[in-house]
């Protein structure tokens, strides 16, 4: 049983690793928290990939068998100078093989598609685009955090979220279905008045008293308010940021897909479908994670030709094993 | 000699004193550091208090004299708890006066007109806009920071450049004077080619090393680079942002002056004249800080009637105190 190969595709949230061998056929899934060391710190994260690469080997029934290969795909990966923690907690579960690291956007592209040439827009807590020539990240766009870029983001999202519901509650900007949507979320009562400066004073305190990245999680407020006037300008303008940042990378000799991922863009049909417009793709995916993409990146490094058809076995044999994880 | 107040206005750059008598004539004036709680400590604002009231006190040849009150300014006067560490360090330079706390933005008001009603609209790192209605701050605007509000603010501006200069290096933006001025601002080489991200990340990292408020310090680029289209868009945004924080507080029944207060007003000339032009204002004043203001308040407290000849008092005697403090 030597030649499989083990992927991992390490997330802010969670950790996902996969065994996959030549074929495509993956044989082993595993999920674990975030794999992120901006997120968590370097012993954290290599810790839920250990956790998961373990559990996806013995699961596969492959615990201590011959891995030639690790790939990991991660954010951040083109600044990470040490792999060294990752290396060594490997070695404590018995895998020795080469270690690659890879970018999650790649992963996150490979995810949807097989081919070596395309685009792949991720839009979650932060958002980024990249070219793909030849299977590898060529140019990328944007993916310059919440303070100075992630144009389009769930955190740009958030943050807008929250700044209309506030100027609506000071009397600067228009009434919104945000608003009370937002004062839900806190758990506060509705403003006894015009300019009921406790009220707002009461939301800035609750939203200063979190990191400013977890405005983020007021995005999905945007999506609840379809059809309130400023919750679709909020979703009209991320389109635009976001085809924005894959117009700036668009090569005209690069025609391949457009793969799209990250929450922003799974569940904002409306937004998607706006870049999506504004790109002028006609063949898009959407993929709920880089798991299979990892793979697929794996198959690469070990030297498989990953064709339609071992593409296709990677993501019905994944499917398979993430439906019997769920039972 | 008794009957002198004191009036200190603190702010978060500098804080100023003045020792004023009923007529309106000022005796001392003195300059300290940062007065600001929030800024820098409680010990620290205070010290800095206390060294510009001494300092002013002296001066004015009264060390040691009786001073029936102290009138202090500052940003979060009405979130003031405590002012316990303020009146202590008082006594020990022998100020036993009652002490008054007041909102920095009712002595910026007041440093441009001894009329009680009226408004304010000061944007320095922050934003925010007062309605004044007999002698005291009765509606509040914005001024809700750097995360969520400031609109118009340095901040707002300073943020606008950096993501503009990012978006024309990223190729996600129009190409603007501003990325130039912002690369020798941060002492960086002009990029080798489109896509340079490495020119993108030494920006990012220099941005991000410095607390977010600092962005603010960016804000005098967008004067400097006056005729560019997005430098003169971002400028326009500004105005309209103030102009709605203004609208917000305004009311019908009070017609009077509008005071225009903190460094983005006082150098964005064009910036001011469209918040001017768009709030309709015929009487507008504009003010250096709210030193002047501080002193009125102070003489309010202490029951004087503030006319137009007692509030000229006030001006020229600290103009000639200023000036005499600067030869």
């Amino acid at each position: 049983m030597t030649h499989v190969t083990l992927a991992v595709d390490a997330g802010g949230t969670s950790t996902r690793a996969i065994v996959v061998e030549p074929t495509g056929r993956c044989l082993g899934f595993a999920v674990s928290g975030s794999g992120n060391p901006t997120a968590v710190g370097h012993p954290a994260a290599a810790a839920s990939v250990i956790s998961s690469a373990s559990s996806a080997l013995e699961r596969a029934g492959l615990a201590g068998a011959d891995v030639g290969l690790v790939v990991l795909a991660m954010a951040g990966a083109r600044a990470m100078d040490d792999n060294g923690e990752f290396v060594r907690r490997l070695a404590e579960i018995d895998v020795e093989g080469r270690l690659v690291v890879e970018s999650d956007l790649l992963a996150a592209y490979f995810a949807g598609t097989h081919r070596a040439e395309g685009y792949a827009v991720v839009a979650g807590t932060g958002a980024a685009a990249i070219r793909v020539e030849d299977g590898r990240q060529v140019v990328y766009a944007d993916g310059l955090g919440w303070l100075l870029g992630d144009e389009g983001s769930g955190f740009w999202i958030g943050q807008r979220v929250a700044r209309a519901a506030l100027a609506d509650l000071d009397g600067r900007g228009p009434a919104t279905a945000l608003t009370p949507l937002l004062l839900r979320r806190l758990e506060l009562a509705p403003p006894a008045s015009r300019h009921d400066r406790d009220t707002i004073i009461a939301v800035v305190r609750r939203l200063y008293a979190a990191p400013p990245v977890r405005l983020a999680d007021l995005a999905a407020l945007v999506f609840e308010a379809a059809g309130d006037a400023t919750a679709d300008a909020i979703v009209r303008d991320a389109g635009d940021a976001l085809a924005r940042t894959l117009a700036a990378i668009t090569s005209p000799s690069v025609t391949g897909p457009v793969v799209l991922g990250g929450g922003i863009l799974r569940n904002g049909r409306a937004l998607a479908e706006r870049l999506v417009a504004a790109s002028g793709a006609t063949e898009v995916h959407t993929v709920t994670d880089g798991a299979a993409g990892a793979a697929v990146l794996a198959l690469r490094h070990a030297g498989v030709a990953v064709d339609a058809a071992v593409f296709q076995t990677v993501i019905t044999s994944l499917a398979e094993l993430r439906s019997g994880a769920r039972r």
